[in-house]
């Protein structure tokens, strides 16, 4: 029995209403006419209001008051105390002025940022870029959670994180991933993935990602997987999460592995513990776990030699045209394929981490004030060349590429590289628990593997912080040798190192 | 300039929240996961929770009060204040209680009525009918808008219609409608409709369906079509009408007239005048000038012979296997088909009046407490046999047959009728200003047809009450001999007479 159940309903009502936003992005994104925005536009305004009148109510100042009086609160409780007391202080704190403006600068910025990435000219985003960074420097100083205001930002996404932290990981990282890459990039013997860019029918592409996402326990009961611009996942209700994929026909991994991708997002939100349902703690913990559940099943089971023991054959019966003869150990090293590239999001596991450092370093300075908007462009090309080894021709593919910052997201990138390191550590535990995994992986069966991860992150949705969480299913803090050794176990004797 | 600018806020308010609750209804009907249901009945509770607290707030009570004080309101002002306080007047005088219980007793009411059809057992359904007749009694009592208890209950859904004004109508309909169904009985010439039954491929279904509505005006930019069990239109926004239909692969009518029919629905949800988007008026009149619409597309368009000449060779195109050698004047004839049967929503055009009539003389004396729930089923066979000359053989094909009771929808059936009889009406007076109209239906040209509804009907919205709409239109009150006309004239010359 709950000892604070009216907050509980209070925050379940406020939840109610997140999740009848997420409807209304959703049909947008998926299903809506293309001259339907304007209504919709209106819908999502007033549901975003009544949200946040719910949050800065008296009422709910009153509610917490009282459960802060209340000694001994069980585990949910306390969380659902805590969880409340965050959205609560950061709702007060910021002033709707502030709140507006951001707003009105994320949807002009947005435009602005289209149109310069498609006229490749950084000039044309700048103005609004820096009213952006203004206007987060001012939130990061009503929100004061952090003595640094880079750390305020990214304790946004990734509760408990701090840039001091991140700092010291993303400089172990770096070293390592660069000592990597230069030992791929000399080996003699390098994948080839032209197989994978042949012409691949649509109709049987999508058969396939859903055959694969029911093996892989997404739930169609309790979800349903659908086609958009973009990926992505969102939970609909704590019984209802939805999943996109796209498809390309010359190019088979798009589909394929945006469905995997996004279906470990949606195992993390189908399998929260009951008793959380429609509570504030109804979802994953942070953009970095969550990410670490997506990563973990693309990459680390979906980009696996022993996945494709089991689907290979499968794959072949609906592609025999090109692959009856193509060898499966070939097209494991396929879809492993690692080279500098300018883009992040069409980056591969080792480089990945590259652009997110790149990303990390100049948000710190933008933030501190340490650069000034006209030298991004300058000293983008300038890390790119240290990290990557490569420097974009134009804008458009150096510091145009990302939406993020068009839309006031400052301290969400850490969170993608975050997710690679919860995700190989978790891995790592999860290895050494279960030394059979592999041979189950093989034979296609996801039991230990889902059942690890449903007892030890999905249900516990946002009880525990992220790094608590870590700690209590690895022992350990962040590690990201995990990492680093994943890397190589993996890329070496692909590259024949 | 509105001189009630607040009010009109405060209820396009109220009305995003009710486009919310239709994008919520919408996508359980047509996408959500089986799975889902408890997380949408929640959400949907809740946005109904904020509609109702936001009509029956004191912040409505005076500004209604403060605009019944403005003097000479144009227009739209009135009708947009009109409605403000028959919404407010209904919410007020509904004690909480009374409709929670109705939401209940129809819940459970619904579970009921499904098994009792199920089982073919009256007795099932029965003490839930009880109930639900008792509330809407005591509902019609706290409403109070008409002396009698069924006109109020009418008024709900046909603001302006009364039972005597119905009672004398639908016994000059009955008269007619038994006459005329008694020539086409003993005609010689009879329809046969088996050409219909044949199998006809699902997508070629789907596509033939889009392709008229194209040419009707249905605006795929603004709208989109759907499969649902059954058809039906629902506005997400001002700019987002979207309609259902259902395949049946051995019935081709069913898909078909199914996208006509929610076409008609849709065209006038979207073709509301721009200044009324988003008010308490962006919606049709009433339940039976929304059916008149559809009516009228679907049957005397869509069932005309002039419709034909332009689609019948497109649709041969599609279905060569049976149609390739099938004449045009068969097929006519073939989707005309008069014939008495016992389901209502299967029933033709000349039988349809009689099914409505029947229910309607039943809910009169149901709720003028002349007939006991014990007695329906008798009634209702005995009607039926006087009616339509046939004796249901079972409660299942009789008055269990509809959803409509269990939901407490009593006082909606009437609207159906009221659909034809005002759709007859509106063609002849369109007919008589624009006698080229068949001309132009036979070339597929339906820019008449679509202007003269949107310049009447359309555009207006709910700015008039449908008899003061009609009136305008028409210049005469609501009189069914156009209607009989209209089917003596279509269906004695298809049965030869």
């Amino acid at each position: 029995m709950s000892k604070i159940p009216e907050l509980r309903e209070h925050f379940s009502k406020i939840m109610t209403l997140k999740y009848i936003y997420n409807v209304l992005d959703y049909d947008q994104q998926v299903f809506m006419p293309k001259g339907s925005v304007k209504g919709r536009a209106e819908q999502i305004a007033l549901i975003q209001e009544l949200i946040h009148e719910m949050i800065i109510a008296p009422k709910t100042t009153s509610l917490i008051e009282r459960a802060e009086k209340i000694p001994n609160l069980e585990l949910i409780d306390a969380a659902v105390l805590r969880e409340a007391k965050r959205e609560h202080e950061q709702a007060i704190r910021l002033p709707g002025k502030l709140v507006k403006e951001i707003a009105k600068t994320s949807s002009l910025g947005h435009q602005a940022w289209e149109t310069a990435r498609e006229k490749n000219d950084f000039k044309i985003f700048k103005p609004l870029l820096e009213r952006m960074i203004e206007l987060q420097i001012e939130k990061a100083e009503k929100l004061e959670t952090h003595p640094s205001l880079y750390s305020t930002l990214i304790d946004l996404y990734e509760p408990g994180a701090t840039h001091e932290w991140l700092e010291n990981i993303f400089k172990k990282l770096k070293k390592h991933l660069i000592r990597i890459l230069t030992a791929l990039e000399n080996a003699p013997d390098k994948p080839d993935d032209s197989i994978l860019k042949k012409h691949y029918d649509k109709e049987k592409q999508w058969k396939f990602s859903l055959e694969i996402l029911k093996k892989l326990n997404f739930n169609f009961n309790h979800g349903r997987q659908d086609l958009s611009a973009h990926p992505f996942t969102s939970s609909l209700s704590s019984v209802d999460v939805r999943i996109t994929t796209r498809i390309w026909e010359n190019f088979l991994p798009a589909c394929l592995f945006g469905a995997i991708h996004e279906c470990g997002h949606a195992l993390y939100e189908m399998n929260l513990m009951e008793e959380i349902h429609s509570t504030n703690l109804a979802m994953g913990t942070s953009m970095g776990m969550h990410e670490a559940m997506s990563r973990l099943h693309e990459n680390i089971l979906g980009r696996s030699k022993e996945f494709w023991t089991y689907w290979y054959p499968k794959l072949q019966s609906y592609f025999p045209e090109h692959l009856k003869n193509f060898p499966e150990s070939e097209f494991y090293r396929a879809i492993n394929v690692v080279k500098p590239s300018l883009i992040r999001v069409e980056a591969d596991e080792v480089t990945y981490g590259l652009h997110i450092i790149l990303r990390f370093e100049l948000e710190k300075m933008l933030i501190e004030n340490n650069l000034s908007v006209d030298e991004i462009p300058e000293t983008w090309n300038d890390k790119s060349e240290e990290l990557l080894g490569i420097k974009p021709p134009n804008d458009s593919l150096g510091v145009l590429q990302d939406v993020h910052w068009s839309a006031g997201f400052f301290g969400y990138f850490p969170t993608y590289s975050l997710g690679n390191l919860y995700a190989s550590q978790i891995h790592a535990t999860l290895l050494k628990n279960h030394p059979d995994l592999p041979e189950k992986i093989k034979n296609g069966d996801y039991s230990i593997l889902f059942t690890f991860l449903k007892e030890n992150v999905f249900q516990y949705g946002k009880i525990f912080h992220p790094r608590e969480l870590l700690i209590r299913i690895t022992g350990e803090d962040l590690n990201p040798s995990h990492f680093v050794h994943y890397l190589e176990k993996k890329f070496y004797p692909i590259h024949s190192i």
